[in-house]
């Protein structure tokens, strides 16, 4: 069946693929938090049994990759593409997850929007007829992150209000070209929006004019009225980003009331030292997987539009004077629960 | 038309896209080689009117990108997709050159298999039917890479004869699913293979079992033999990547006799000082896009497989004691030159 090109940025894909199995692996911070009870695995120490925080990092995505095969009953060596990629310099988070895995594997690399990105390029593959099985994967964490963008840990560095925390956490998606469950519908691809913020510790406001083109772009192309959706799911907004979204949208005339964002929902903000909320790519990957996808599946929830959000940044490129380019990329997904589409 | 899937790894498409457009930027070394007169533009000090090394980067790219949708006829605004990625941490060359572009963007990471990657993954969404217009491109430049992968210019350390020379140079590749000009017909797309070679300044050695199994599958999944190739040409494996990759083949009785490797074709290894030859992103797609795709057009190859190798160390992984994942993802290439398939 073909593709539908309802606009330039967003696709309608004519065999939307079905989310067969998915996990989140999540640190020890996230599993005393909201979503504790969700996560297939969460670790006692942040360090997976690794000696770095790096190699730490891709033992979860490993993790996260087993437990979300297992699910779906799929072996790794059905698997005609793992798309996957992480905030560490030259995504060695994802590469070194892979290395023996005996996949075809993409790295992908869009800061914290990746896991929309993977599952984005994982759908339009599957669809398209490349393949029949698929699985999207990102990660973070929060000590790998700290060392590398800010200071090591040691150093004990007091944190600003607009700072986010870093979800230590993966979270991987099988998808499959036949088969039951949640499916990705349609696909937005974003464009990098630059309104020069400079500050690295305030990311939300860096990206949340990238969520406003994306989202403002889907609904467009789409003809859905933000009502369609009964979430509408930024990626790592936090507080600040996410009133700036709803700010940007009120002045549209459209308030929109089934906002969320994975950076609010990951950490219990009243008990967990987070300031704006959670970040990462980590941080919509293991949200989308331990609520989300459920959520879908359970028909608590019939159609979520998932818009991971990413800042284009690097510490080089602060220190060079630059501003902050973010990007959002939304993939519409649809619950297995019986009952029309909503109007 | 339908994809077809001889094989795991590899896709027939069934719309093969033209490549319409493509232009290369290099740095001055790289002009004062055998591809110079080829080149669209050669900086005069590889600074490209920039501040830093990181910035001249990104304008290597936005230049590379203007030139290639220039012969393409096509302007940014009729763009599906843009497909990028580079060395530097958080690919910072990609994304700062698409900022302000409004282009749908996906970036990528593949080390320097990257050129390759955005062309497969640029081809499969314009087969697919996501879209009618696509650029995939990558860069690399030699100043950036030095002070991030090994040591600022300055120190003037001396370099290993089993090191290579980072290409400064950026390559895009304007992709059409209608318009005339060499066409991507197959995709193989690369597992992630470390055999443990732990040398950093030794990356052809790490990235030729890469090499070999990728080739290897496209020819078994395809049932071509090497010779249904005009040139079966690596990324950037060097002479001793090269010389290794040739071995694995002659120990299974196969002389490839028409393998070639960008590595050796963008300098002179006579006159100027590059060790074990080129490297880096730009490397093959710089080649690509001066040599390689001119000669297909010209009907001076009627077939060549592009096989991207990337290595996808870090820094830190290799302080942290580890080995170097490699990966080489190749597509066929078929020359607009009348003439029927040759067996």
């Amino acid at each position: 069946m073909e593709q539908k090109r309802p606009g330039r940025q967003t696709v309608a894909l004519g065999q939307p693929p079905a989310l067969t199995g998915w996990a989140s692996v999540a640190g020890k911070k996230e599993g005393e938090g909201p979503l504790a009870a969700q996560f297939q695995y969460v670790g006692a120490d942040d360090s997976f049994g690794e000696k770095s925080w790096e190699k730490a990092e891709s033992a979860m995505q490993r993790l996260a990759f087993s437990y979300a095969l297992d699910k779906a009953g799929v072996t790794a060596s059905e698997l005609d593409y793992v798309l996957s990629g992480d905030l560490l310099n030259q995504c060695i988070g994802s590469s070194f997850a892979m290395r023996g895995q005996e996949v075809p594997f993409y790295g992908l690399y869009g800061a914290c929007s990746t896991m929309a990105e993977s599952l984005s390029l994982g759908a339009m593959l599957l669809s398209g007829g490349f393949g029949r099985r698929a699985v999207a994967m990102s990660s973070s964490h929060f000590c790998s992150a700290e060392r590398q963008y800010r200071t090591p840990l040691e150093y004990g560095s007091q944190r600003t209000p607009t700072a986010q925390w870093t979800v230590t956490g993966a979270g991987a998606v099988v998808l499959e070209a036949e088969g039951t469950g949640p499916r990705v519908t349609h696909v937005t691809t974003g464009k990098i929006v630059d309104k020069g913020v400079k500050d690295p510790a305030n990311m939300g406001a860096a990206m949340a004019p990238a969520a406003y083109d994306t989202i403002r772009t889907h609904l467009a192309e789409t003809g859905r009225k933000p009502s369609f959706y009964d979430l509408i799911v930024t990626g790592d907004l936090g507080e600040l980003g996410r009133d700036i979204l709803l700010d940007f949208f009120h002045r549209d005339g459209v308030e929109l009331k089934n906002l969320s964002d994975c950076g609010l929902l990951v950490y219990d903000r009243e008990r967990q030292d987070v300031h704006c909320g959670g970040s990462g790519c980590g941080c919509s990957a293991v949200v989308l997987t331990s609520l989300l996808l459920p959520g879908l599946e359970q028909g608590r929830w019939k159609h979520i539009l998932f818009c991971g959000t990413g800042a284009l940044l690097s510490p080089t490129s602060t220190q060079q004077g630059e501003s902050i380019p973010g990007i959002c990329h939304a993939a519409a997904l649809e619950g297995t629960a019986r009952g029309g589409e909503r109007g």
